[in-house]
């Protein structure tokens, strides 16, 4: 299209709109690449499983021959363990999942920090550990361009799955790094009954520190294990145009990535949720 | 027992313990009052259901027959709902629950907030209307004896049972208010994973607000719906003796109240859970 106006699908406000795969993943990825063609949508956010399975080169050439940016690697992290052996093993796995994300070509990996390992009942150490962590890894991460992303999950994963529980304490952490280096992930499903987030977003752009902006709304009840009952864009109490204003107040202008774990959605045509998101998208969120 | 020491049962050790009666709900008031009185257990915490059903009077004459103090009464609140009649309903309701209070001769009513209404995403507007109603009520309870106390909710529970989900939240509330109308619940279950809540708990303490304590373990996997998933004293992660530590730091010395709602407690023999409650509560909170 040289000498021409840039392309922008039929779509052009949906030019900030990122899938998060896993959001759609009765999609193989070939399918994921063709149904987001198919609606102008020009990012998406991968998991490492799926990307594994496909082949990870194999994977960077289909997002590359698609059109499509990678906004975001899902995910390193799971750091709380102690144990050498397996503290070891999880510092290995993360330099895996960078690698994986620079072949991919995004910038950003996710960390989701793990939980309590049995027994231990102190979340305060928990969580120094992951700060430690993240001191080995950071340097290797931006060798390769990648920067590491600390995901606050909401206070009901913190002990199984994430000793982060909100944006203060993700800054926390991420603070003691440079900010080309370490980073932080604002998502609305975790954060959005802080009072402190307003502040803490402030605190976040400033610092250029938000690495990636990911929406879901929050509804209930909650289904056992609390894993797979985010909400569709606009079904939930989420003040999700709100919340992006606030990120873009910033001066935050990168992807707006939707990352909704629903069986109920994975239960649908993928083209169908994907149309509906755009919508949604649309009418809750820009 | 005119001239001799105070008679302190079997188990002076339990003398801070107090016993909500949800965490034994397969037992009738007069079974509650006859297993505490075995084991030596001077406090309890009620509910309001099955003490309107057994009688506000009877249920007063019982628990002062049985030598038993009660430590507080659950719950008023709900007070979110902005309809004037809806409103207005939930006013009327707590100061019956203010009286009911005054008759069972606890100083202390436990206020759960209430959740976002329907189709409401306005979470800040929600919690002030809890401090409204909050300032209509105070002084209705001053002048009967009773103390409202602000409980915070784990955040899981914000969208739709309580709005204020951290002990700053509730103190933010409760500071608008005179200390002896106005005080807060410090309750583990809710706030363990919160870095912040060491230092909430000294601003508690210093302005003597604390008017609650209570105790329950975290476990998971959460199960659906989330509200009946605590765990008994020592079966989770949370750090309850550092609680205690920190609690009792202040100047607080008032009841150490066990409110786990487990439906595998509920399933067992009354006494036998209550003996159990008394052992967790010596190994992992005294």
């Amino acid at each position: 299209m040289s000498g021409g106006a840039a392309y922008t699908g039929p779509s052009g406000d949906l030019a900030r709109l990122s899938i998060n795969q896993e959001t759609v993943k009765q999609w193989s990825l070939p399918e994921l690449a063709a149904g987001c063609n198919a609606l102008g949508i020009t990012q998406v956010g991968l998991w490492r499983a799926p990307v594994q399975s496909y082949g990870v080169e194999r994977a960077a050439r289909l997002m590359r021959d698609s059109g499509l940016t990678v906004t975001s690697l899902c995910r390193g992290g799971f750091f709380t363990d102690a144990e050498p052996g397996r503290r070891a093993a999880a510092l290995d796995d993360n330099r895996a999942a960078i690698d994986e994300a620079a072949t991919l070509g995004t910038g950003t990996l996710v960390l989701v920090s793990g939980g309590l390992p049995p027994g231990d009942r102190d979340i305060a150490a928990a969580r120094e550990r992951v700060a430690d962590a993240i001191a080995t890894l950071a340097p290797y991460a931006a060798d390769r361009g990648v920067r590491l992303a600390v995901e606050a999950l909401h206070p009901m994963y913190a002990s199984d799955r994430c000793v982060i529980s909100t944006l203060g304490q993700a800054l926390d952490i991420a603070e003691r790094f440079p900010a080309e280096q370490v980073a932080v992930v604002v998502d609305t499903y975790h954060l959005w009954w802080d009072d402190l987030v307003p502040a803490q977003i402030v605190r976040a752009g400033a610092g250029g520190r938000i690495a990636s902006f990911q929406v879901a709304d929050w509804v209930t009840p909650l289904p056992e294990g609390v894993l797979l009952g985010r909400g569709q864009l606009g079904d939930g109490c989420v003040d999700l145009r709100g919340f992006r204003t606030q990120v873009d107040a910033t001066g935050f202008d990168g992807a707006v990535e939707v990352e909704i774990f629903s069986p109920a959605l994975w239960a649908r045509d993928g083209s169908e949720v994907l149309a509906e998101i755009a919508e949604r998208y649309r009418r809750h969120v820009l």
